[in-house]
């Protein structure tokens, strides 16, 4: 790989004015410019990031941290990131958080450690100290923050949303998975599915905790609301893999599925539309807002003037085979 | 967050003293030793981890390149990777090549522009000259390479034992699903099921080639492979992704299962289980391999003897519901 003192060579020049090319730095008149870029480009010269990241204070690296990402809800956030940042040049650190704070604290700790300009964090706690104390901007995705930027969906109405479908498409005894009590998204949808059926006429409404997001949790879940709940004509599930192991649990308990009981999950993984019936929810757009994330941070870190520091992405019904058709 | 001056200060020593404490490098007293780590504990220092790499030339960083993390395979083998290297401090800078050289190239040069001291790689092609000239080890995962280090599964083995199953549970007329010609396990997964289906008596096998392992292929894929075979009764899928395809296409002609198809996968994802009737599947034990990857090259990173630079893991067949029960 060609030196920066093979490219001050070719070009004629010192190493001092190719480094103030590269840096954008001082004075270079044009010529020279021009000739110590096509001494770049003929040598194959890439300099080095982490001398530059020194040199200049700053990196082209983010931190990325997500719960889980074999929880398939967080690879499509991450992909909006990434393909965000890809175009920008930023690269990714990425970890796994467990929702474990300590696990957070010593992640974030090695972000700064390895000088990245930014973090993107789907954090249960936006107020822990680890974050306030960064000097760099953080964006806080599928998580809201009252004072800090923030992309997020419209978790209450999606709440809303699902509880009108079901009660539309004629469920009378409905259950709510209320979803694990520390993710406040899962909060706000349960919240505004009561919102909707506390007040709809001839409506029961039973209520099932989920302590976690995890498959087996998923799988267990599912059985514990039939045995408890044997007679429920509307599950609006706390997500989609809780709504796909509902599913699965209804059809192997010989219930036809949406004639005997409706169910609705919340997010619209690919794996909605896999399973048969395919699995009516509440869309989420994460790709888009792992896009919009990434953009509102590379907008902070290039300084740029932000007019909207908190954006929140709109929800939609995707009516597919396992709610009622109504006119 | 304290400097170096500090932690020189308060342990009564000069910086360099404390910068030798740091890096390991040259002579210091025991009694000094204890002193400056005494202070880097009382004060909480953290190094920077960018000075430290530029100085030792060695940063703790990883670079990781899979195909497409929105792909429900690769979570898991990502997961494995980082929770081993979690373990030894190690961070990774992660990227999605989408099989597509160029983005595949442009990672792996930014990967180095950030000094990491390692590569893991899920490459369509390990004897590209991105990896034949880098400087670092490289380990090629899910992926096999003749001379380099890799860990993958017994993909023929697996296509193997789908055909014997199959056969052994009563079908006939079987089609394989054989996955896209440029990824090598798919291929590797197709020999084996051919190798015994072209052998065994009174079976006829047909042949229906998947372009992509996208979600929309599948999807499209099982519509084409129930017009061209109407009347298959055993199919050998690509992927778990591609058999929960086939699954839902055939309850939505009303076919059952696995008395009139059955099914087979390859991968067993966590969604092979979620869906109804589960998927009968070959595993592949991704997040063990995501950590033998890991494990392998921190060996070669920290200069340690390697006996063994190919790591084949093992597949297994698990029985759910979409094959038929036998003795």
């Amino acid at each position: 790989m060609a030196t920066i003192k093979e490219v001050a060579k070719q070009a004629g020049v010192s190493v001092a004015t190719v480094s103030r090319v590269l840096n954008e730095t001082g004075y270079v008149h044009e010529d020279t410019r021009a000739k110590v870029n096509q001494a770049i480009q003929h040598l194959h010269y890439t300099p080095n990031e982490v001398a530059r990241s020194l040199f200049k204070r700053k990196s082209k690296l983010i931190g990325l941290l997500l719960p889980d990402i074999t929880n398939p809800y967080f690879p499509e956030l991450a992909r909006g990131v990434e393909d965000r940042m890809q175009e920008s040049n930023y690269r990714l650190i990425f970890g796994n958080s467990d929702e474990d704070e300590h696990k957070e604290r010593d992640y974030i700790q090695t972000f700064v450690q390895n000088n990245v300009v930014g973090v993107i964090s789907s954090t249960n706690d936006p107020n822990a100290v680890s974050y306030s104390k960064l000097k760099i901007p953080v964006v806080f995705l599928d998580r809201t923050s009252d004072d800090k930027p923030s992309v997020f969906a419209d978790g209450r109405e999606g709440g809303r949303i699902a509880a009108q479908e079901m009660v539309r498409r004629g469920s009378r005894g409905i259950v709510i998975q209320r979803g694990p009590q520390q993710v406040r998204p899962a909060q706000d949808r349960f919240l505004g599915a009561m919102e909707v059926l506390e007040s709809a006429p001839g409506v029961t409404v039973d209520i099932m905790q989920n302590a976690s997001f995890s498959y087996n949790e998923a799988v267990q879940g599912a059985k514990e609301l039939f045995e408890k709940f044997p007679q429920t004509d509307g599950i609006i599930a706390s997500n989609d893999i809780a709504g796909a192991a509902l599913l699965h649990e209804a059809l192997r308990l010989n219930k036809r599925i949406p004639e005997d009981v409706q169910i609705i999950g919340f997010d619209d993984i690919p794996l909605s539309s896999l399973v048969y019936p395919p699995l009516s929810t509440i869309r989420q757009p994460a790709y888009e807002m792992g896009r919009e994330a990434a953009e509102l941070l590379i907008q902070f870190i290039e300084n740029n003037l932000v007019a909207q520091h908190k954006i929140q992405l709109p929800v939609s019904f995707m009516e597919r085979g396992t709610t009622r058709k109504v006119d």
